[in-house]
């Protein structure tokens, strides 16, 4: 694809004239760093256009110009798809301006959100409405609705209700020749031509800019079982998982295995969290099941539950009683990011494998870091959906900078059996920038050639998120 | 994209010597029609590939010189795209002989299925492990896996399972180069760039060739609830449906509405099918709840069902007892696409509108049918899924084939209100060659542009499933 030119002489000007006042500004340091700061945006100017057919007039504009366009929501993402560092310094186009929730109709159970929407408020018009929208993740009072759609999010509720991808019915795009895709209509069902949803969605801004989306809403579950639980192994977390699943038919929504380690860092570094357990285990479980009233759910779940004490499988287990112990529970499981930032690790990863395989990555894994060094794993995550936030920290005492390159070393072990495994080296977050030699590396080619063929096709000049998932 | 050209002298013996012996054959007859007769295939040569690989030789082979190719799997579809009626004659690729089950794991619930795979065949490889294979329609003892899902198939239990796309965790196929895309590994999670799995899904065979598929599986329902019921309209049929998900918390598998003429033509055509009632409503509906044993689901649902006789909301319950009747209540639904067939239909839809629209979409589009001439209608379908099969019959004692072109007219008035819903014209189906002008005539402008640049970008010479769903 062409490379992106510099912004020509006189086109910020030109765009001032095509677009109301205050859509041009100037890009603030906090569109310009990424939560971890391992990359250093450059913008030529910050666009916040207020409704689709001011983000068309942009990107037709820039499209003509090929002027680079770095779409940017909550700007949350870990793999600096939101950050542009090389020249020329592109256009940071923000879509906080798209905020408004459209409609939400209950019948239909679909809820039409803006880009900008932030995540927490689409959740919170849902509940308004007596529905629930089962996308949760860490970030969600910052992240937006277009983030989570252009990055496919994914967070605690997936082995429920699916990623983004799978919560969403319809989209609204400004693609990049500036045209917009009307795909709004939210119908169940619609075998007419290629799936250009699903294309968009995931392709992190790369493909065009996601406007608007139909949301699928579900019933709020009538009855909530929340639990803690402590297990002996992963095994044995896995094993619970499927007996629990047997036994509801399915209803399980989260199922987050901690490891010790996580707790040790909550205690280290944000003592204020409470911990559950008196003396913490070294594996345990945040657990979730969601029913409607009435179908006996509690009874079924906490006989499963006994019988896995009986049968040694569980330890222990906290049920959470009332609202304000299960936010306790979840507060432990979401904080665990923020402990991970406070500490400093070497190397995170955020992986897949399948799911019975995760017992042996996690013993393969440890015992391949043990031998490159003296490191502190916090292994934690989605275990139902096989995906684990595997992150690899210093000893305790010592600091990731006085660590040299050893990140990289410890990544590409990780990712080699991850890769032996069958699995994924970005289970939710994507690629961005950061893990495009990962792709080439361990991508399918066919895919990868078939991933450079549609964006020359449908971003002949390459303008949408230049340098981010596919370069030439 | 490029015309296909005529197979080269030389051509057939080339690919002859490239491959084992049968697997170039003659097409009979049988490959060369559809179900309706609509169209009549020609091919240059009937292709029996037994491996992946031998797929991929015949695609490369077929692509150096512009040969087109037709996928054939089951050979069921209603719209043609099985069929290439036009020169010049193309290749017809049968997956038939790749219909081994490679492998079933009922703890990660993925089966990994080969194209040529049967989907009653499939059904009843999951059911051997005690799991669910949901995917369940009409023709399910024909069609095949690798057809299903190049067609994104629906039928009765989307409403809780989703289509194909949903069904499906990844792919193998052989894309238009002649290259092998392999993404069978099942992950619940990989955010690793653009989603071409989904990308050949629902591409009808025009973008590559699906010769593998990993396939989740569900528990088998513990308990299953099947009834019968007559309601005086749709919109009670739909008010029923939003009472019993709220009540059930979203387990009802299937929402079947028939109107009387259905059942009418069964009487007529099939007159062996055992009817429900005594005196045929002028509503029915066949609806199915499904979960595990032990969580009171079947007094849930006969709550409800008390509720809404009380309320006059539904009129008479016919509850399954046993295997037999439930056998006998989905014969009935299952056998009005044959009475239809039998009787002949003068124009046939496949629509989709959103789902509370469904009550508004049948009141106007009977109203102006009835402007148009003394014709039958017969109205069934997924109705929990704003999927309605809407057909329209000459009266009762006359032939199509004395109606003239009465059928382009009725499908054009259906179509117009369905857009006007905003709907589609294709819920499950697919676009074939038969819709191909309503595509483009009812189609998003931006999203065809897109549709075409991405045939182009994967497909230059064009020879995948010429002439179906896009055309330049």
């Amino acid at each position: 694809m062409t490379v992106v030119q510099p912004v020509p002489e006189k086109f910020l000007e030109r765009l001032r004239k095509a677009l109301p006042g205050g859509v041009v500004a100037e890009a603030s340091a906090a569109y310009l760093e990424e939560p971890r700061k391992y990359f250093n945006g450059k913008a030529a100017a910050l666009l916040l256009p207020g409704s689709t057919t001011e983000v068309a007039i942009i990107v037709e504009l820039c499209n003509r110009y090929s002027v680079g366009i770095v779409p940017y929501a909550g700007g949350t993402g870990l793999v600096g798809g939101q950050i542009r560092p090389d020249d020329p310094p592109a256009m940071v186009l923000s879509v906080e301006r798209l905020n408004s929730v459209r409609s939400i109709n209950p019948i239909e159970n679909i809820m039409i959100a803006e880009a900008g929407v932030v995540l927490a408020n689409a959740q919170a018009s849902a509940a308004e409405h007596d529905r629930l929208f089962p996308l949760s993740l860490a970030s969600e009072g910052t992240c937006r609705i277009g983030g989570n759609l252009a990055t496919n999010a994914g967070g605690v509720q997936v082995l429920r209700y699916g990623n983004a991808r799978e919560l969403c019915l319809g989209l609204e795009a400004v693609l990049p020749d500036g045209s917009i895709y009307h795909g709004l209509h939210g119908l169940r069902k619609d075998n007419t031509g290629y799936d250009l949803r699903n294309l968009l969605i995931g392709s992190e801004g790369t493909l065009g800019i996601i406007t608007a989306a139909s949301l699928k809403l579900y019933p709020q579950p009538g009855e909530l079982f929340t639990a803690m639980v402590s297990v002996e192994s992963p095994v044995h977390a896995l094993d619970l998982l499927a007996k629990m699943q047997a036994q509801s038919g399915g209803l399980v929504s989260a199922f987050e295995l901690m490891h010790q380690q996580g707790l040790a860092f909550l205690q280290e570094a944000l003592p204020q969290v409470r911990l559950p357990f008196g003396s913490t285990p070294e594996w345990s479980v945040l657990l979730e099941v969601g029913s409607a009233s009435g179908l006996a759910m509690e009874e079924c779940i906490t006989s499963c539950l006994e019988k896995a004490i009986d049968g040694k499988l569980v330890d222990d287990v906290l049920i959470a009683q009332n609202r304000q112990q299960r936010d306790e529970f979840w507060n432990v499981r979401e904080s665990i990011p923020e402990a991970n930032r406070l500490i400093g690790s070497l190397s995170s990863h955020d992986i897949s494998v399948p799911v019975s395989a995760i017992p042996r990555f996690i013993a393969i894994a440890n015992a391949a870091i043990e031998k490159l060094g003296n490191y502190r794993i916090n292994c934690f995550g989605h275990v139902g959906d096989g995906n684990l936030h595997y992150n690899v920290f210093p000893a305790k005492g010592e600091s990731s900078a006085g660590c040299g390159h050893a990140g990289d070393a410890i990544r590409e072990t990780v990712y080699d059996i991850v890769h032996q495994l069958g699995g994924s080296f970005s289970a939710e977050h994507g690629i961005g920038r950061l893990k495009i030699e990962a792709l080439e590396h361990y991508g399918d080619p066919a895919r990868l050639a078939a991933m450079r063929a549609i964006k020359k096709a449908l971003d002949p000049n390459g303008i949408m998120n230049p340098g981010a998932v596919v370069r030439e």
